[in-house]
């Protein structure tokens, strides 16, 4: 089966082979750049990897990899402009290189796009990929709208916090795996099984996101440590804190949160404090063990040799011990 | 087949049957009142329509149909924040009601709807319907996107404007007419007459609204008259205006355009005037006609009894023959 490496290379080489013969260039433009400033390509490649697990002939796997890849570039693309973000993967946001309608028609054309790429699957796997698909995209906005519902909720429970980024993250993950293995021709139970990896993992690859913000590694994180906290954002180490604080310690917490003329470095570190004090670090880091835990019984499960199924495995490892 | 008011009544009813069970409302909730404040029902009527020149079997083009009534409604919704509209058929936009972020996410999930829907279609049929539909959406986000090109542009020549048009209006009124007929059963090469037909049809409609903006009734007109000449819009009249004026006209004319201190009023008696005077009213009814005139020709070519076309021929007329 295809290591992580090697179908990432084969996504990489099928983007680059994919050219968009259509104007005009201000709209399709866009779409090429945000394509072309990287990204891991872990859908993708999850969804190549997933179909090596039953069969060789991953070129089946093909048309859904780039699918999913091109939708998850479009929801970045209108994400950024919603959350108003400057820089992703190092670079200017579509909205900002250019402006907010040019993001919001690439957006849409991008889209589109990958309807029509998925669109060219091969035809007896179709109406399946079609309906996953569909739902999944669904499920990706609407994780988006509560995402966008609770930045001006301060009573977002952990329950509700959990239901968010299994919508917004996880049901993606989860999809790439089952759409390559629809493709590699596994049965239905199979590619529910891997459908539940994906979820695990990636509730478990979120919680472990909201933790790395806070205890990362500053050397090697990308970006600045404490940033969520900065901005407010409602991560699982935010929503827990105030779900244990007593009153006192609530209060505290929501004095740090509304007071805007704090300096951003003892806003971290005075959070990260009460933090310390609630055990916030060792809650966050079990809950996301227990996710990735729960991902590699699911993996077990599928009914395939242990050797087809190791790179996936070593991925979801590896993808939970970065410390950046 | 199907008159239009009987065409316009299934996709009401069918409308109104399909409901959205999901959540979080926030989300969903412009979906519906985007759709509940109206619209003529002309894209899924021609579905419909189209499909029953070939059977009276129409419930097999009723996905299709309500697809493109989503996807239209979509393109409505984005369209209007980019063009920054408040009011849309008498109400307020979506991004004025609700919000930006609202808009740009609620179209996102309609534009996912309307694949959603498609994909529902008979299996026979859903390759070519997808094939149809991808290279449409794509093609209608081409011609918003030369629209919203053209607005900083003085120099746009009557060929542009025609082939945005085309991509921005025709194209889909032309794929209603041929997803109904594949639909329905029809061969390629009907299917083929009755786009050609559409594109026609659509050129003509959009020619036609651009002359009512100034020679409509003003007391049936809908929209205040003039109103595309106090906002500047490119219409085919400013553009053959533009192109037909002498070196003298053609400064007066830009000067009209750009005087902001104008009043409205004064601004649209003397761009009328100097249509009048270049015979604008004349030549725009004119190609408005001629368009109008092809398009029945190929009507007439498609291989049907010419009473099963009929109500395609009169309904053609009557979008025509409006004055307002």
């Amino acid at each position: 089966m295809l290591r992580f490496e090697e179908a990432q290379q084969i996504v990489n080489n099928e983007l680059e082979k994919y050219t968009i013969d259509r104007f005009p260039e201000e709209l399709y433009e866009p779409v090429r750049y945000i394509l072309s400033i990287g990204g891991k390509r872990l859908r993708p490649a999850l969804v190549l990897m997933a179909c090596s697990v039953f069969t060789e002939a991953v070129h089946n796997a093909i048309k859904p990899a780039l699918a999913i890849e091109f939708f998850h570039n479009f929801t970045l693309l209108h994400d950024d402009i919603m959350d108003n973000s400057n820089i992703r993967r190092g670079h200017a946001t579509v909205h900002k290189r250019w402006d907010h309608n040019t993001a919001i028609l690439s957006g849409d054309v991008m889209s589109i796009l990958s309807y029509k790429i998925i669109s060219e699957s091969d035809d007896q796997y179709l109406k399946d990929l079609l309906q996953l698909f569909n739902l999944t995209a669904l499920q990706v906005c609407e994780g988006q709208q509560y995402d966008m519902n609770f930045e001006s909720r301060m009573d977002v429970t952990v329950g509700e916090y959990l239901k968010m980024i299994e919508l917004k993250t996880a049901v993606l993950i989860a999809a790439s795996l089952k759409a390559g293995a629809i493709s590699g021709g596994a049965d239905m139970l199979d590619a529910e099984l891997l459908y539940e990896f994906g979820i695990n993992l990636g509730m478990a690859f979120q919680i472990r996101d909201d933790h790395l913000d806070v205890y990362g590694d500053p050397e090697k994180f990308g970006k600045k440590i404490g940033n969520d906290i900065i901005t407010n954002k409602k991560t699982f180490l935010l929503i827990k804190a105030l779900e244990l604080s007593d009153l006192e310690t609530k209060s505290g917490l929501k004095n740090l949160l509304e007071n805007e003329n704090l300096n951003p470095e003892t806003k971290v570190r005075e959070v990260t404090n009460i933090y310390e004090q609630l055990g916030i670090n060792s809650i966050s880091a079990d809950l996301a063990q227990a996710y990735f835990d729960k991902s590699i019984q699911y993996l077990d499960r599928v009914n395939a040799d242990a050797d087809r199924k190791k790179a996936l495995a070593t991925f979801a490892e590896t993808l939970m011990n970065r410390d950046a």
